[in-house]
């Protein structure tokens, strides 16, 4: 009973959707939770390619963390970031200052891989926050317009290429949205070129894009794409990612003002610093019931975590997945508090999957949930009614598909803002 | 009659209200007209202070200028920045080309002034761009944020003291949004300060605020700030800025992470390359008819122009006298086009005065139109009319319609958003 009153502490780290998601299942009279994220917002990461494509802004696909938990007074975010831990001392490490936990949550998600290659991101940036997303929409935006200034047909031709490389649902999505972009929101807006004759090259190095859907689907999407003017090189790898230019293994050489990374995701750095296995993509390898090996305190959730599905495949870095983890260790953390961790079972995590899809554009996606697949504008309108439903706060929804709706009638885009000029310009240009 | 088919060029310099409106105005067939502007996006100014205080998103307020123009084929825009002047060879110099015109129009508004004190503007940003606003929200966000993680009570009042400097409109806009901010909208969202506690100091040199308006307006609008919890200190002068504190004239010192300055604005300094009068504040000293003394073909409107009302007194800097200056040498120009320069007349500018107004928080404002002087609520339902009316572009007035109505409800801001944050980390803290 004495244990039961104790007040415990249990530090998250990370508010996407695993650490957001845990601390809005988790409530618990007698213990404090620290929510602790380097960013102010919970970012919507699934509609983040829209910001980036200048669809939608960025306020629309963000919410601020405090406000989001405003009502629970047992939860304190804190702006701030890990820098390291002490696990035998249950302590962690901030830039700010130092947390001692009961409970661990590790949320911390990905970063953008570039498989040895970390000198290519300055030339080709990856798309994981809010900030990558207004540097891409700037950019691009900004080659269209300096190619309205350019007196040289070449310079013309390396302004309005854009190379996206990886052919995965972000890929997939940036080629289809910039495509659109191109070729009929910027349509009539321009009086010395025309924005519809800019290419947009999707660059996989495997022999489809969209692996994990089946290869009808994947077949599909890539002649959609087509149908919108995108050129998909498949089993095509890059060699080499210099500023403005990208080359191939057989020797071709692409110029494009833009290119932009969608090719690999790895864990947060952070989880070397555990001293625990991880797999090549840096992720922990958890207990099956996502609790560290030697720390049963400590869980890893989301994109940080290996785990094998009951197919012995891992579970995949999708957001329905980052939530039921979180949902799971919830309820083993309130178990032993009820109980005590001696009493408490700990089921091994299952994963529920809900399907996957991806959008190519105005009214065409692929989906594929449980044996069903769909394809086309009912797949579209499925995609759009799952976003919908999980876009946190009411105010974003309702924004957000007001924005659709003109877009998708008007044929406008409500974001083709360019900010951030003067630091732009600070960049030396080629 | 041959004069009439050959082919002018009117160069347009600057996008804002007057630019945007001599574009929409001027419409002549044999004519081209080429808009120059440094910045892709128009900029409905009087609602900056509000992304600066996140009420709005950036795009909310800002519509891509060649998206209003798309279907005037006769218009040219350019995203590029003038330098110079070669006003005998009529020509103009950018960045990137120099374009030859028959007409030019200067439209480049004003900047930020600090009456001979340039190092103030490190410490005491204005607010006259989206990079501005977005910068002060930023920062503004990231003081409450700071202060939670604050273990020093000294560091937590400085981090929560906000100094606006300049009590015009922008100023009373600013300092009453700001208290609102931390009054309402950040009230239950922090557990280790309280956001209403938090000190927002407006200082204006003159014996009262608002100086444009009558004094009696003026009171009842520093009563209102006051009840907001607002400290409106008239009478003061500033003596020096430095990092994070202002010193007063008397040798008084207040330490204030975030000092806003709105305290003066000048005409663009490209004004100092026409070779022609300027007054104290950088303005173009134009004829009666808004030409240039000794070049007739140039025209000077808006915030650059130094042209006096029929009572004497200079036409201010807003955006209705703009628009109708823009309308004014659109119409002196199409005249002149159609029976030749010598047969035209040029009858003088007229300034007709459409009233005045401020606003300072929810359901509050204080507003002067002809003999009329409203304050409180009705005043405060004028303002937000006549803002609606003139914002550009449907779209944008829905969405900041929807959003609005949503904080006025909620009491909630939809785009408390910290983007650019690395950026941030890059500058040196105190």
């Amino acid at each position: 009973m004495a244990r039961d009153m104790e007040n415990k502490h249990v530090v998250v780290l990370g508010a996407g959707f695993g650490g957001l998601t845990f601390c809005q299942t988790f409530n618990h009279p007698q213990t404090r939770v620290t929510l602790v994220d380097r960013q102010n917002h919970h970012l919507f990461q699934p509609l983040l390619y829209q910001v980036a494509t200048a669809g939608l802004s960025a306020p629309e696909i963000a919410q601020p963390i405090r406000s989001i938990l405003s009502d629970r007074l047992d939860v304190t975010v804190l702006l701030d970031t890990a820098v390291d831990f002490d696990l035998a001392d249950k302590k962690v490490y901030l830039e700010k200052s130092a947390l001692n936990y009961d409970y661990l949550v590790l949320a911390l998600g990905g970063v953008t891989t570039y498989f040895g290659h970390p000198e290519w991101e300055q030339f080709a940036p990856g798309l994981k926050s809010l900030d990558d997303a207004l540097r891409i929409r700037r950019r691009v935006l900004l080659a269209f317009e300096n190619a309205e200034c350019e007196a040289s047909a070449a310079g013309r031709d390396r302004l309005m290429t854009m190379i996206v490389v990886g052919g995965g649902p972000t890929g997939v999505e940036l080629a289809g949205a910039f495509a659109e972009l191109a070729r009929h929101v910027l349509k009539s807006d321009f009086r010395r070129i025309d924005p519809a004759q800019a290419r947009i090259v999707l660059i996989e190095a495997a022999p489809w894009i969209l692996a994990h859907l089946p290869a009808e689907l994947s077949g599909r999407a890539q002649r959609q794409l087509e149908l919108m003017g995108v050129e998909v090189r498949t089993n095509t790898r890059v060699q080499d990612i210099t500023r403005s230019r990208v080359e191939l293994e057989h020797g071709q050489v692409l110029d494009a003002e833009n290119i932009i990374w969608a090719a690999g995701v790895s864990a947060s750095p952070l989880t070397q610093k555990l001293g625990v296995d991880l797999d090549r993509a840096g992720r922990v390898k958890v207990n099956p019931d996502l609790g560290l090996p030697g720390h049963p305190e400590v869980f890893a959730i989301g994109d940080m975590a290996l785990v094998l599905d009951e197919g012995g495949k891992p579970v995949p870095g999708v957001s329905p997945a980052a939530m039921q983890m979180a949902r799971h260790v919830a309820r083993i953390v309130l178990n032993e508090l009820a109980v005590g961790p001696e009493q408490a079972a700990r089921p091994p995590f299952r994963y529920w999957d809900k399907g996957t899809m991806a959008t190519i554009g105005r009214s065409a996606a692929v989906a594929k949930i449980g044996k069903l697949e769909f394809n086309g504008f009912s797949a579209w309108v499925a995609w759009l009614f799952v976003h919908l439903i999980f876009l946190i706060g009411f105010r974003n929804k309702l924004a957000v598909l007001l924005q659709w709706a003109y877009s998708y009638f008007a044929y406008k885009r409500g974001a083709r803002i360019v900010t951030g000029l003067s630091e732009e310009k600070a960049t030396p240009s080629p």
